[in-house]
């Protein structure tokens, strides 16, 4: 996995009703020292009906269909609009959590879409942009293992991952329950509290 | 070219200083009889700095640079999020006026980026987009032509190009200096005022 120097962290305000997660991302980016931006793009909730960002739509897998809580288009704005900052500030590497393996049914997660977007947003700006994706092929449990391999464990304990946006996390819905399958399958207590 | 019987317009409100070109698209689309839609994307006035959203960035082209008024990941931005309202809507078929001839140096504006993203876009949504660019290999003169064997020679008078936003058009800034090249070329004279 490729180290940087210098980093600088994003977040994106697109009017989830799990906004707790700016909260914990600011938090981490305050104890690990490195500057962090929250960017607004109201328009994704403008634009889409869904579980994430209208509390009216139940969070729900469905077969054959893609998932109420998957948010038509997030990843493809999310990068866009973080090489647009990243060019203007001379940053070709971009880092992004998407993963693959612990499979969401999230299309704008996969390995091909990311090379894809890497591929048109390099053509868009004349800019050599490189997607990293370090957690693509990791299971839960070994993102797990990856953070206690870099000695980042107990920051678990500031993370958000509840559709929800509860505090304590609801432990019901599908991210809390795939949260706590990780931590299962690594055989370590998880680090945040339940309801 | 493709024709559709039911059409959906949107425009960007990204902060642009030629925020008059709404309003155009707005008389042209009640003059056509079709519902437009503007929708609001000030991230990209807030994250990049440039001759079209910053009054202070004079408007220019640079000898082996882009030019002065390129704004980075607009097309990008614009057609991601077009396609999620496309999405939304059950509508497949994208069609953006971006053109490859008269060649301003905007690399969002190419037959190649077009290609990527369609295929970036379609991936990230599981959505077989398909944008439409009817306008990518006509000289500006020649899309005057196709206004007039379209039928539509006269919307041109609604029509608004100057970067300048002003109205009456400056008649010197690249946009203004590109159409009056093509009406020229066309052998027309052009339908609006300039100063």
């Amino acid at each position: 996995m490729k180290k940087f120097r210098k980093v600088r962290l994003v977040s994106f305000d697109y009017g989830q009703r799990h906004k707790t997660e700016i909260q914990a991302a600011k938090r981490i980016a305050k104890k690990l020292d490195l500057p962090h931006q929250t960017l607004r793009l109201p328009i994704l909730s403008e634009l889409t009906r869904n579980a994430l960002t209208d509390n009216t739509v139940k969070i729900k897998t469905r077969k054959n269909k893609l998932p109420t809580t998957f948010v038509d288009g997030r990843n493809a704005l999310f990068l866009t609009v973080a090489a647009i900052y990243a060019k203007q500030k001379g940053i070709s590497d971009i880092v992004t959590g998407v993963c693959q393996t612990d499979y969401s049914g999230y299309p704008d997660c996969r390995q091909d879409f990311i090379k894809s977007i890497q591929k048109t947003l390099s053509l868009a700006m004349e800019y050599p942009f490189k997607i990293h994706t370090p957690l693509m092929f990791l299971s839960k449990a070994q993102s797990i293992g990856l953070m206690e391999k870099l000695g980042g464990l107990e920051l678990l304990k500031y993370t958000h991952t509840c559709y929800e946006g509860t505090s304590p996390a609801c432990g019901k819905c599908p991210a809390c329950k795939l949260r706590l399958k990780g931590f299962k399958e690594y055989g370590i207590d998880d680090l945040i509290y339940y309801r």
